[in-house]
């Protein structure tokens, strides 16, 4: 069932100009049945021809809350794919993180956030989650909170594999390069833990969705 | 530490010509250590200067042999970022599969190989598996063999998470628009057990990567 945004607009329902493309190209059929994402919830709905009829709300929220602070990357276009893949891993809400050996410039990243919402949404139109994850302005990695159990992926330790289950998670990729030991002390004074994503070495996009997608598989 | 490919020729030892490349720009010192990969072993390695002295094999088999059956994806590009994810999710045998919605043309295919063999190099240099991952020539999804415990990857089937633990699996992974039933049946068949990877819509080199690393989230 394809997905598509939309917003209320004088008692009709009204596709977002991007969609309203989508949905020409798919040719979509008087009753065929498709979704609709509608301020923060999605329907199931019916095309009536002419409008939209709404059938059933099907949003539903995970089992686990999944919070990602991502040290952006120098190449800011891989935020791109780590914001794509972790959308499909099955994230909750994405917070890009300032660190030592991350991007630096905030003011070019501020002007590149429309499209990093565009591309959140187009995540979300593909691997079609049952609730909306969000993309939140970056912040420096002193102003991470921890909700829930707290987990550091990097490379200075070695693995664990007691991971606690929890209902919350936060957690914090290191960019290229790593975290730097101060930053990981600073992270497990907060109380956050390290764990480790195994041998072999990741790219930051990979590391992202499998740390994401590793918590997803205990449940 | 850097991982290098290279060759035995009278009694020295020497890179192939992209790594020769990679040497240069990467500006290795004299007496630093690196990795070499000779035939199919892993050596940790020092350079002299003039040459290498080999120090300590370092070839590690995997705890557990994941045979990945790929269905080989219309955009043959994919098959590239299916080649460098499934190295570095773990994988240790890639096969690419013919099958009912496939890319069909085998002879575009082979002229393909070396370049797809050069892109499995290059994600052994780049993720450093202790082992090395192996790629072999395309089968027909009925000459697909079963060793250890088998999964097909698709969406026809309700989840199940009775994963059993075993040293070998091999995997099966649909094409976009999934198996045909009678495909999956045909697998059944042969012994493979239906698993999905969560309720997420992934694309076909996600869903590589996240079948491969859920089975090493086991060990």
């Amino acid at each position: 069932m394809h997905r598509f945004f939309a917003f209320r607009k004088n008692g009709t329902i009204e596709l977002f100009d991007e969609d309203k493309k989508h949905f020409k190209v798919l040719r979509i059929e008087k009753n065929e049945l498709l979704e609709l994402v509608i301020e923060d919830k999605i329907y199931e709905a019916k095309f009536t021809g002419q409008n939209f009829e709404l059938l059933e709300e099907k949003t539903k929220p995970p089992d686990v809350k999944i919070y990602a602070n991502v040290c952006i990357p120098i190449k800011l276009q891989t935020l791109e794919t780590i914001i794509d893949y972790a959308v499909q891993g099955g994230v909750f809400e994405i917070t890009p993180v300032f660190c030592k050996r991350s991007f630096q410039d905030s003011s070019k990243l501020l002007e590149k956030y429309q499209r990093l919402q565009k591309i959140l949404k187009e995540a979300i139109k593909q691997s079609r989650p049952s609730f909306l994850p969000k993309l939140n302005y970056p912040i420096s990695l002193k102003d991470i909170t921890l909700q829930g159990y707290g987990i550091v992926f990097d490379s200075f330790e070695k693995p664990k594999n007691d991971l606690l289950k929890d209902n919350k998670y936060t957690l914090v990729f290191g960019p290229e390069g790593g975290l730097s030991k101060e930053e990981v002390e600073f992270l497990k004074a907060l109380g956050f833990n390290t764990h480790s994503l195994g041998d072999n070495i990741l790219r930051e996009e990979l590391a992202v969705f499998a740390g994401i997608f590793m918590i997803r598989c205990k449940f």
